[in-house]
């Protein structure tokens, strides 16, 4: 049995089950051997998961289970879906009653992660507007697991990881506008500090390089265009580095995502969302990773929305989905083996 | 003789002279045949450019000439320098000298451009700081260049373009704080129909499709983080369709980029400068070039700083020199053609 196997399930919540979620899952469960999927299993959905693969060309067994720790006798031999919650398939069509599946889906999927019954939880993709009127009262699905995990929802960090590139914005869902005035030395220090003892202690690097990206195009050319390089970046930099994390920067955004560059850092530290999510959408469109950092439990999500434009018709690319399936199980196993 | 030869040469810029630029004019010239470098001459520069490329283990002849007439003639067997202005090389140690050279070559080659016995000026990279030291005025080249032809700053549009994708800024070097109060429908549609009319007569590309990129993450999710796609990005986009112009958006700039996007437009119209850069740099670091449209000559330039840490040391891709010079030459025979 491999390492990734030794580990507790996964529980991969179907998101929204009008989107693409439910077809990601077959597509992903159908790739398990030569991707190297760890054992997950779905938190309901069986008629949904069974209908999208059937339309989708992909023979698909699906087990019923009733606790994760069946999930890893059958998993090789069928897709384990734990419990009743279900839906017909209606893929393109959201509605309200999938809104409840997707909320019940996510909540019961987090709470097999915190209990540890699950290593790990990967979210599918939501449509927040809809969630909203169900009750979903969280800007995403990491304030929600942060909130799940008894933690503030500053202290869990998004993280955007591709096979070229890792960012975390330091600012996130907020008008380009309100950004100069939101950063501060304390949150990039308390995002950074986050960041990087989640790479050692997740992704296993020791000393891990960030890179930290200054806010004004050619950094400012020392004030000519803004001051927060000399104002905030360097002065949290600066701090960083007297505590032993080994920042650089503040770096001219534009060349820090080059080839060159990124061979220089294990992790770009951006000012806002665009920074930080351009270069990883442009360099890892269909394997870019959405995982939370800073949580007592693993969670990593696909970096795609619900693309109810494409649902259903077999065009939906599994990449970021087995991305994220396989990113979790390698981050559970590392802390399975600390 | 081919059709770049055909037209004019091109008069091309020193840049600083203790920078990268006579080394990639030197590293050009020898590439001449199997990269496809049209006719060019340097304005100046003989002595720089002969050491540079000793230093660079280039066997390079040079010929000077007293007229861009006789550049076509001796292009094949040496690189043609137009002039006397010169100074002793010395890579990685700019001076006020060095730059007054600079200046001088910028001057004189884009007054050659005007007056059409250059076909266009590809002009090498400066420091802004030392040039204005010797009394340079202009926040860059491009201003210098847009007086130089009697057309004012605000109408000549900076374009950075690859061979993955062209990008726009609708603002430049202003700080990310001043972006969202400096963008309007008048400068969105200034900018645009320029853009527009130049990918037309300069590129053939008879009906352009511009995808105007959002502001804010997401486009704004309806108004959730901001609103200027509502209230300056869409009015401007409709503006422009009923003006003929295939102009779409605001579309989010995260995923604007990705492969299967780019596919579907000619022009990525940005609202700010890191949006447009980050993804041209990222794609194509080693060949981007910046080309000023809506002027009545020719300009590009390679779209990379002096480099002087790296000058002299024969590291420098003289990638992006080509190309501005290919490009130029292209841009040119379209415009001799019509």
């Amino acid at each position: 049995m491999s390492d990734v196997l030794a580990i507790q399930p996964l529980a991969v919540s179907l998101g929204d089950p009008a989107g693409v979620g439910p077809e990601l899952l077959a597509a992903a469960w159908v790739s398990r051997a030569p991707r190297r999927v760890p054992c997950f299993f779905a938190v309901g959905g069986a008629t949904l998961i069974r209908e999208a693969a059937r339309q989708r060309g992909l023979d698909l067994p699906i087990q019923l289970i009733a606790h994760p720790d069946e999930a890893a006798a059958c998993f090789d031999m069928a897709l384990p879906v734990l419990g009743a919650l279900d839906l017909a398939y209606a893929p393109g069509k959201p509605c309200r009653s999938g809104a409840e599946l997707a909320l019940a889906s996510l909540t019961e999927a987090t709470r097999l992660a915190v209990s540890g019954a699950a290593s790990g939880v990967v979210t599918g993709s939501i449509a927040k507007s809809l969630l909203a009127q169900v009750g979903f009262a969280h800007p995403g699905q990491t304030e929600f697991v942060a909130q799940a995990c008894g933690i503030a929802a500053q202290d869990a960090v998004m993280m955007l990881a591709g096979p070229s590139l890792r960012t975390v914005p330091i600012t996130v869902h907020i008008a380009l506008a309100q950004v100069s005035s939101t950063i501060s030395v304390a949150l990039i220090l308390r995002r950074a500090r986050i960041a990087a003892a989640a790479l050692t202690r997740d992704f296993g690097i020791i000393a891990p390089r960030l890179a930290v990206a200054a806010l004004n195009p050619h950094a400012s050319e020392a004030g000519r265009m803004g001051d927060e390089e000399a104002s905030i970046i360097a002065p949290a930099i600066a701090q960083l580095r007297a505590e032993g994390i080994d920042a650089t920067g503040p770096h001219a955004a534009d060349a820090l995502f080059a080839p060159r560059a990124r061979a220089s850092y294990d992790l770009a530290l951006c000012m806002y969302h665009d920074q930080a999510l351009i270069p990883l959408k442009t360099l890892d469109f269909d394997s870019g990773v959405n995982v939370t950092l800073g949580l007592p439990i693993i969670r990593t999500s696909p970096d795609h929305g619900t693309a109810f434009g494409i649902a259903g018709k077999g065009m939906a690319d599994p990449g970021a989905t087995i991305a994220a399936l396989r990113l979790a199980g390698e981050c559970a196993t590392r802390r399975a083996a600390a």
